[in-house]
C-alpha cells in the first residue's frame, strides 16, 4: 500500500502543481495516471504545441511546460503510478481513503485531489469482434516502451500524427512496418508526412492505402490481420504480424469517476470555490475536472484552484495548526531532498 | 480624457495579466499607477529577488517576470498613466465611469478593474515640519529621472538598498553626492555596500553617519539641509545642498480608493468569486487588493482573478454577445497591433 498526504489523480499540469504548493506546506504527494507518463494531454496530446496564455510565457511548448513543473516540483519528491487508472475510492474507518487502480495498486492518503482533466484519455479503439482477447498479445493502443517492437512485424492503422510518427520511429526498430490508413491524406505535420513519404519510397514503410484492418488471427496470440481495400472480400489481403497498433486517438472519459457518488454536472465534479473540495469531504477536484460558477477550463485556472486546495488539504490533516503563509521571495523553498532554494540575504555591514 | 475598455488600476503582475486576456477578447485596457514604472511591488521592491512559485517558473527574479508579463501583452497596446494616483471615480449617466488622478488626468471605461495590490506605495517621510514646501521643489521621495540631478547637490536619506543604489548611480551624475545614515551599519546587498565604501574612500560620495536631517531652508526653493551628528545643537553640519532625496522605504497604504464606497474588510475590497466584481456593479477587484473566503496573497492567484474578471467584463460590455472561449494552442493570439501568432497548422496532404 503506497501512503501519502495528498493523493492526486491525473498528473497533468494542475496535478503537477498541486505537488509544489503541497510541498511548500511540508505534505507530500503521490500522483496517478492512466498515460504512461506526466504531463497529461500537454504531453500526450500536444507537446510540440506552443501556448500563449500561461502568465509569464509569451509562448511556451506544451512539453517545455511540462519539463518546467518537473523541475519546479522536484525538491518535493513526488511519488508516481503512472500507466494505471484509478479505479476505485473507499472511506476507512480513520476517516483516510484507499484509492486502486486497475491493476490492483493501493494507495492510502487523508486527502484525495481529482485532477483528472478531461477524462482519462481512452484510446479508441477499431470495431473487431475479437479485438479484445489480443489486448497486451500483439494489439496495444498506446506505445509505452518501443522496444518491444525490436525486431517484430508491426502493423500500424490510422492517419494523424501519432500514425505517423510512430511509423516513421519504428522503421528504425521492427523488423517489418505496416501502415494502414482508410484514405490516401495524411493529417499531421508536413514534415512527418514528407518523411513517410520518403521512408515508403526507400521501402522502410509498406503503406496500405486507402485500407482497413478487419479481422484478427492467432492462437493465444496474434498471428495475422486482415487488410480491406476494396469492399470485394475476395481481395482481402492476409498479413502476418506479431503486432497492432490501431492509433485513432484519444478520447477523454470521466471514466471509473463518475461512480464514486460525486456530484457530478455537465461531466465534471461539482466543487466550492472556497477550496475546491467536493460534496465528499476530504476529496477536492482541480483543474479542468471540475466545475463551478464562472468556471473556465485554462492551466492557470487550475494552478490557482490547486493552491487553494492545498491550504483547506492542510487543515484537514492538520486541524489543530495554523498555518501562516510565508511568500517565497522571504523564506525560500525547502525541498523534501534536503535541497534549499532563497533570494541572496541582504547583510548588514558598517561602511567606515 | 482617455477612453478605454477596460481601466485598470495598478500596473502590477495581476494588472499587466489582465490586458493579455482583455485582448484576447478584443477588449483594450489601459493602467493606472502611482509608481513611475509598470511591475508594482516586483518592479520597485524587489526586481533582483527570485520567486520560486511562479507555477512553470522553478524560479524568476521578479524583474524578469514583469519583463516577461510586458512581451506577453504587447500584442495588445494597452495604455499607461504612470506616477500617477488613481484619486476619484465617478459613474456617468452612461454607466460608464470616470476616474481622475492626482494629476487630474481623466479616464473614462465602462469597467475599472483594481489591481491595487497592497494599495499604492507611499513612501515614508521624515518628520520635518516644512516637508511640504519643498516637495517638487528640492524634495522628491522617488526617483522618477536621474537626469534631474545632473551636476546637482545632492543629498539622500536611508541605510537600506534604495540609499545605497541611488547614491551610487548618482555619484556619477551629481556634481556631489552626501548619504545620511542614522547608522553605521547599512542593510542591503553585499555588492551595494561594497561599493559605496569604495566611492567614500575614492571621495566620491560624502558619507555621515550616524546623522539625521532635523532641518530644511530655502526661498521658494531647496538651498540647505542642517544635519544632526550628535545631540549637541551647536555641533549641526549646515550643508548647501539643491536636492534632498530621503529614501527611507515606501509603505502601502490603500489611499483614495478608501473612500470609493467599496465594501471593505481589513483594509482589502471585498469581491465575489464569481467574477471578482466589488459591491459596485462594473467594479472589480483582482489580485492583492481583494479578499474573500481562503483568499491568498499570490501572484498567481491574481492571474486567475483577472482571466474571470474579463469574461464578466465581457458580458457586461457586450451583453447581447455570446462569447465562446477559444484555446490560445487552437487559435493563437491576434494582436492589435496586426501581429498574428498561431500554432503550425497540421496539414492534409495524400502518400502515394
Amino acid at each position: 500500500m503506497i501512503k501519502t498526504d495528498i493523493l492526486i489523480i491525473g498528473a497533468g499540469p494542475t496535478g503537477l502543481f498541486a505537488v509544489f504548493e503541497a510541498g511548500l506546506l511540508q505534505l507530500k504527494c503521490h500522483l496517478i495516471d492512466a498515460l504512461p507518463q506526466a504531463g497529461g494531454q500537454c504531453s500526450e496530446i500536444y507537446p510540440k504545441k506552443p501556448i500563449y496564455d500561461i502568465p509569464g510565457f509569451p509562448e511556451v511548448l506544451a512539453g517545455d511546460l511540462v519539463d518546467n513543473l518537473m523541475e519546479q516540483i522536484k525538491p518535493f519528491q513526488p511519488g508516481f503510478t503512472l500507466g494505471e487508472r484509478a479505479e476505485t475510492i473507499k472511506k476507512l474507518g480513520d476517516g483516510t481513503f484507499v484509492v486502486t487502480t486497475n491493476k490492483g495498486t493501493e494507495h492510502n492518503a487523508p486527502v484525495v485531489a481529482i485532477a483528472g482533466g478531461l477524462g482519462s484519455f481512452e484510446p479508441r479503439k477499431p470495431l473487431l469482434q475479437n479485438l479484445a482477447d489480443y489486448e497486451d498479445k500483439g494489439v496495444a493502443y498506446m506505445i509505452k516502451d518501443p522496444e518491444i517492437y525490436r525486431d517484430k512485424k508491426v502493423v500500424l492503422a490510422g492517419g494523424g500524427d501519432s500514425a505517423l510518427d510512430w511509423s516513421i520511429f519504428l522503421a528504425d526498430v521492427a523488423s517489418e512496418v505496416t501502415l494502414v490508413h482508410r484514405r490516401n491524406e495524411f493529417r499531421g505535420a508536413l514534415d512527418s508526412v514528407e518523411k513517410v513519404q520518403q521512408l515508403k519510397n526507400e521501402g522502410k514503410i509498406n503503406l496500405v492505402t486507402p485500407g482497413e484492418i478487419v479481422g484478427l488471427k492467432g492462437e493465444g496470440k496474434l498471428e495475422s490481420v486482415t487488410i480491406r481495400k476494396t469492399s470485394n472480400a475476395a481481395e482481402d489481403i492476409h498479413l502476418k504480424v506479431d503486432e497492432f497498433i490501431p492509433l485513432f486517438g484519444l478520447s477523454p472519459k470521466l471514466g471509473p469517476i463518475a461512480d464514486w457518488d460525486l456530484e457530478i454536472e455537465k461531466n465534471a465534479i461539482k466543487v466550492d470555490t472556497f477550496d475546491y473540495q467536493t460534496n465528499i469531504p476530504g476529496v477536492y477536484a482541480i483543474g479542468d475536472v471540475n466545475t463551478y460558477p464562472g468556471k473556465l477550463k485554462l492551466i492557470l485556472c487550475g494552478f490557482h484552484e490547486a493552491t487553494l486546495m492545498c491550504q483547506s488539504a492542510y487543515q484537514r490533516i492538520f486541524p489543530d495548526k495554523k498555518y501562516v503563509m510565508k511568500y517565497t521571495t522571504v523564506g525560500g523553498i525547502s525541498g523534501f531532498d534536503g535541497s534549499k532554494k532563497e533570494a541572496p540575504k541582504a547583510v548588514v555591514k558598517a561602511i567606515d
